[in-house]
């Protein structure tokens, strides 16, 4: 019998969704799970989420390194904002990165009881659709939005990863048929489908189109970071 | 300056929304904004809605006949219950009706302090558009859904009012941008589009496909339902 794809479109609705039994990936495409993905791919050792802020500046004291950001701005004394082309090159190798940001580290904050935590973003998309195919338990796909709004972007993204598994899962839910179909219309020219969104918008304002191109580019890495003892590791 | 249209996918999200300044269209398409304007439209007088079963139930000590429903089936002793061909005929004629469903009126019951309460439907799109466009208010669709859960026929219901006021309203959130586009996508053929929608395969296992082909015909009514003291009147 096939497992059950669902989507959950709000961290705000996950309280209505079963998380313990099941694969839970966490997407924020513009730009948290970008990030973090690029992150591991470039080598960097590995990332602890924090919800709060403060709490990500303590931990400093471990060794970590700071990265995020507020509003979709760098956090004024962070090592690193949230632009994925800060986490690439020598300067991540090896690095331990405290990473807080405005939606997605409080959506896998929400998510934590999951069985499984796996990081999605267009940048590992065949890679998590392959580890959520092994690993073969029931999905809910967790869209982090936007202050609790639901976002155009992560709607995309789980409607890409339901695409990807729609032969080895059962979609019954109907954020999961919704977001298939935004893929649908989209996925030829997502660039010019998203340009109305709140977020593009935002980041339009921010200067930081180029962020834009590459979290919409799939599978440029293989990596797929997974929540192991509060650390998301490859 | 054109005002904005947003569209709240769940009561569960409507706490992220301003609700007071604005027009509120409450949806909720299988079956219970159907049924009101329907009732409406064959000349019930009024129709005082419940979020709770045992008040709608003390209702009929002051004059009125009960209707709703539980989970898609009619509630033991009531009066009607949550199909729009319930609503129509002499029978309805003048009558006072207190109505609770287990989404519909739920989604009334959270959205009361909206400047004005409309109902909308497939039944009077035309219509509701038009008033929504003479109030000129800012607008917010709320989606009643199905026990907190997106659904597609409310969305769909959204996207179309969203197109009918593109012209006069902005659309920032993207929610709207998502209702619309899939809208556009189902617009020629909804009952197809809806075929493994959640809602309509839970009707289709209660018998009463025809309720479906008749909640999602555009414009056969003009009537549009506006709450007045706790009352839905036309």
């Amino acid at each position: 019998m096939k497992s059950s794809l669902d989507v959950c479109l709000s961290p705000e609705l996950l309280h209505l969704y079963e998380v313990k039994e099941r694969t839970v990936v966490v997407v924020d495409i513009f730009r948290a799970t970008s990030c973090m993905v690029t992150a591991l791919a470039h080598g960097a050792a590995c990332i602890k989420p924090f919800a709060d802020l403060e709490e990500c500046l303590e931990a400093v004291k471990e060794g970590f390194e700071t990265s995020g950001e507020r509003n979709g701005q760098k956090v004024d004394g962070f090592d690193r904002g949230n632009s994925p082309f800060e986490y690439m090159g020598e300067s991540i190798k090896g690095k331990k990165i405290a990473f807080t940001t405005t939606n997605g580290t409080q959506a896998i904050e929400k998510s934590k009881q999951a069985k499984n935590l796996v990081i999605g973003s267009f940048l590992n998309l065949k890679s998590v659709s392959n580890v959520i195919g092994e690993l073969g338990d029931p999905v809910l796909i967790v869209c982090a939005g936007w202050k609790g709004r639901v976002n155009l972007e992560d709607t995309l993204f789980a409607g890409a990863l339901a695409e990807n598994l729609l032969d080895h899962f059962t979609l019954e839910d109907d954020a999961a048929l919704a977001a298939i179909n935004l893929y649908r219309s989209a996925k030829t020219d997502m660039e010019g489908f998203l340009k109305n969104s709140s977020h593009v918008k935002r980041l339009a304002r921010l200067n930081v189109v180029k962020d834009i191109s590459f979290c919409l580019t799939a599978d440029q890495y293989q990596v797929v970071p997974i929540l192991r003892s509060g650390l998301l590791v490859s």
